[in-house]
């Protein structure tokens, strides 16, 4: 997997037993997406999601921002919008549509790692950067973040995941359209009391530490249980109650026949470190 | 249009470009809602719908209360509820349905059309002010605001909306659940920490003058980014996030064969005013 | 159903008119659940659900915490995890899916019981503790209360409902996943914040007499009125607005034809005691 | 109601007592739809909805064919495909989606209709011909019916109700993709093997016949049964078993009280004919 | 589970390994069903479902009918239709949509036991007997059976399971209204035609003797097979197909794991008889 | 695209304008699958999928049986069934469902292939037979076509899309459940009965005849058409009719901005043959 961890524009790092950290590496430019880039996360995520040597995963930019989101000016040379191709509304149409789910195939790879991914959020996160922690399973942001749904001011409806999971992630509607309708820029403290984030931090730097420490807690767990919560969390979000209900009856049929439950009760009582086999 | 927009107990205005005001107004009743208003309501949303003019909307209240609610002294002598034409139960039952589907119905017009409204709550804000704000896309409210899911107390659930959309809408089911099943009143405050507002504003002006600000932003937008805006989230809301993430590559597979985009680009580099044709 | 009513390791009493109050009785080890006691659970509230003469009901528990959660040594000694009866893993995932299945039945005759349940949780809430009181309609927490999604730490998956129901209940998806996947203990203020319950109270005592009050007020409505609130509240939960809306209209066309209506209006008109007829 | 029965290419009759009969009168044009007919179909259907004096409805096409479908020349100067208003693609794109949503609800007002509709077919019966009666209950076809999903014929996929309702009323996928795709005409003994029709009879005489005897059959029963039986068929058609079911409990917890149920056992004890109230 | 198999008007028999045979005996009355006979019918079922002797399930009726449907004398004088008691529209419809439920929830425990259940329809076979029969797995008709959705003939919408199964079980949707809104009986040879049975033999005699020979057939492969095939399709049928590929990957996660594979394999090349361990 | 053509097991033609032929090539094995085949299949197909070459495919077997399932022997030695790795059943789930999900992707290949798959079943047609052919649009059988749900022969509940996807295919549930709950083997005559294929053709070679006869005649029509009603198809077979229609009118919006439609109405009245460009 290590070609997998050795790709363009990103870090990937092991900064304590179990955990993995990825990190955005185009600080020059913010951190803005090129095409190459969401290919190149997805990849990432898709190898860790089946290495059995990661348990969770830390998720950050380096540099001053998050992401400034997606590099437009290398989008707009891209020959998805090159419109000389075809003058067909149709097939221009079926041009765009396939280069979308491309896209949010790519973004969604975050999502479908069964590994938890923490997601740090600092200074510049627009656009892509909501899109992106949208589909991390915790966000935690530095006190300096700086949030907006940003696609309206250049013309265009959010389509790589942010209005599709922000009414899922976030409990008050009329604030999740107030921003996504006016591209208004908002902080860590607003995103914070509505419910986008988990945790504000001091600072970048604190907000790592943090988020590593969690990484860490969670991936001291039975990872049995762990990936079974994410899926289970996951399924939940989008169906109903007793759908729910009955998925995690069906999953938990096979989980339960794991020898993590007698390792960890054990290890509790004896106090002693617990330790699960891979996965 | 204009027919549409001369109806009794309603103002239509046009504060600034491309914003349209809509003031209930029966002041002396405490906006109290009579069977013609709701249908005068339904006439106005669906003309401004496909209205070109109009890029975004405000829907306010003349006097001291957002609305009362139901005006139950006209309603209780409604011919729905003259119980004297059949002793039929299902008969009834037939009756009593139409009608609720057809107020239903001029309700939703506010969630149906197609530019986002913006709805100021102030003052009294019971039953129906609950049911209306939430067919809104962005709910402020004026500090003196007094909100109560009214119903139980005239001995009847909340049957235009009020119920089916407080769970889509706020983050806190214990919460909904106390309020709609006790009638408890409760104010601005506590409407803004559980997520049913997204702003308080000191008083009812400053609450129109701060939603005038925020339809005037989001009306300056392009049109083609804003309505796509509202219609994906309004259908992310009520399905999976895979659901979602298709429709959008959908919509925008059409809607990014827009010059809006464009346009955007340019004069934002140009620092120009932007200026979108006519939706 | 003065049988349903008096069974082991529960205490229920009548409190006030139309409010029944179930206290879970085993104080001595925390209320910590055995399986009788979910089958218990399960008698009495599917019996409150008929109950003519029970409006709204307060559910607490004895001692110093609400629940620490399963009985973990009783668990682990119960057939359903006798391995030695059979190695063949599809054999023991019918075994477990038929237990797990039973156990969800019970829990969720807290939500399908007919009336409002309102749950007061304090000390220690672990576990179970959040299975059973997201089965309720309201949460009200003393200050003491101290909430762990406690399963992971044992090695799994929750299974009885927690993890089904948290996404539908809190409006912070990072939140949820952060305190699901790392077990870490939260308090009634953080539980406050990001919407798990609806008030914070001094103390337990405090926080009964609160839940009391409330349970109370809720019971002194149209039984007809508070029942089709919660049945239309659950379904629209889990269904888009326009299917919340329809189902809300063949409801109603039913239960609009109660005398509760005219009854509700002239107590309020005539400033005397409202009183319904049993349900 | 009666303005609303006579409008331009229609005629509306009552052969016998609670039946009305629409019937296409275009058939110098084979019966080919302008915008005005299928405007004025939907103004019909939607009176005869709640008329009083009508339980069962049959529909049928004047002249030689059932409809040809869309006359493609009226189409095709009509303002929505006038590009020369815009050349902005989502512009174009509101614009064709507001005029497919408007013709979409014309043709659902067949089944939104809440008495039972009977669609005889004969002769030439395609394009809006499919559309058209999937949006009825039944469907008769005379033995010289001719069927074609024609819409990729003229180089797009069939947008008014056929893709959408085919695969809920027909239990052949693999036929249903072989006609869509191909827009192969077909006969009415196929169309009755693979289940699109309930039967074929001689000619269209017979079969308007056998049609009127059918509707006049449902129309003696009591129309709270008939109208209850449509509603939930079309309900459970979308929705899952237990989703049907509890639709169903609610349904005819107000249903099931009513004068009928007596009226039509009584009747059928004594032998005498039954009668109900109006509905 | 003896007790379960000796109750009031059925026969419980065990006529080959592995193959309960239920029989519905209340020949004198046509087998129209009393209250106590779908209790009594519940017990049986949910007896069987955990049977570990059982692995397929006959079901049929004694005499000259399978069911000539609801005891309709002793349904009027239930005290669920005592409309004495009452005079409440609203508490009227709440005591019959708990009748309701729980009479659907009996005939569901058909579709809910874990085995599969065959069904031989003969002679009269009205009302109930569609509603019991679509809760079963197959359906095989005698020559003789005559069918009919008998309850709009007494006024009244079927609700105990025939509306809402009939669209998920019947490839004709058009075939489906006319006999579900007339009432109108049918032959086996239709029932065979639109999909509804999927077989028809030449008496209930030989009917019986093919179903016997078809359910010792299932009860002869893998039981772990075999209720994952029936628990599959039972999910498949109310789901997208993504939905359904995603719960059975879920669902054989726990299912590979069994013995029975390598058995099944084994003694298919050793050409003797497999046998299963129990479940 | 050539090499994604010129793979092990497989071989791609083009046998006509627009049509590609793929044909299942291990006829010493009577095309049985190993792993190497499934992914080489999701190669060919999602190659295809945007080959604007290419607007219909025919799918075939090699030899005297289109597949006689999966290859039993290559898979017992697959490392999935290694059961020496581990012996965890939890963690043993997690592979099997990792394996589970891979597979059925390479298999919905064919589902999620934008042109139209017709296919030829001949001969042994089992297990995987009915997962591929179901993924496919068009079922066309030669008489000498063996069906068998073969999967509980082998201990299994069939995982690769059978039991998911026959629900929605073939309307006679009785039938499905008949045939896949005891492995019974079918011909020809009964599946087209029941509604399983379109056409029953007197051998192998008429039936690849008459197949790209289909395939040349899908293939000459607009693929703006075609490709949308595929989609659409495959869309409104997953959920409710005013599903289908809103994502119709949203599809729709883009796709008649095609000069196809032009091209298609003025080809067919000159009575010249048709060209659409590269889709």
């Amino acid at each position: 997997m290590a070609d997998a961890y050795n790709l363009e524009f990103f870090n990937v790092s092991f900064p304590a037993e179990y955990v993995a950290h990825v990190e955005i590496n185009r600080p020059e430019k913010m951190n803005a997406f090129k095409e190459v880039m969401w290919h190149n996360l997805s990849k990432i995520f898709t190898a860790l999601s089946t290495d059995p040597s990661v348990r969770a995963i830390l998720f950050t930019g380096a540099g001053r921002a998050f992401t400034a989101g997606l590099d437009v000016t290398a989008a707009s040379s891209s020959p998805t919008f090159d419109t000389t191709t075809t003058t067909d509304g149709a097939r221009k149409a079926f041009g765009l549509r396939r280069h979308i789910l491309e896209f949010q195939e790519c973004i969604s790879a975050l999502e479908k790692c069964e590994k938890p991914v923490i997601c740090v959020l600092h200074g510049v996160s627009y656009g892509l950067a909501l899109d992106m922690s949208l589909s991390c399973d915790v966000r935690i942001a530095a006190k300096d973040a700086r949030f907006s749904v940003k696609e309206v001011d250049i013309g265009l409806a959010a389509d790589i995941g942010t209005l599709s999971r922000l009414p899922h992630a976030v409990g008050n509607m009329s604030w999740i359209k107030e921003v996504a309708l006016s591209a208004r820029v908002f902080g860590a403290e607003e995103a914070m009391q509505v419910g986008l984030v988990s945790r504000v931090v001091e600072d970048k730097e604190a907000a790592v530490k943090e988020a590593l420490e969690l990484a860490s807690l969670i991936a001291s767990k039975s990872p049995v249980a762990v990936l079974g919560t994410k899926e289970i969390l996951n399924y939940s979000r989008d169906k109903t109650v007793a759908e729910g209900l009955n998925y995690t009856a069906v999953w938990n049929a096979a989980m339960l026949q794991t020898d993590d439950i007698k390792e960890a009760m054990l290890s509790g009582m004896q106090k002693r470190k617990v330790k699960f086999s891979k996965l």
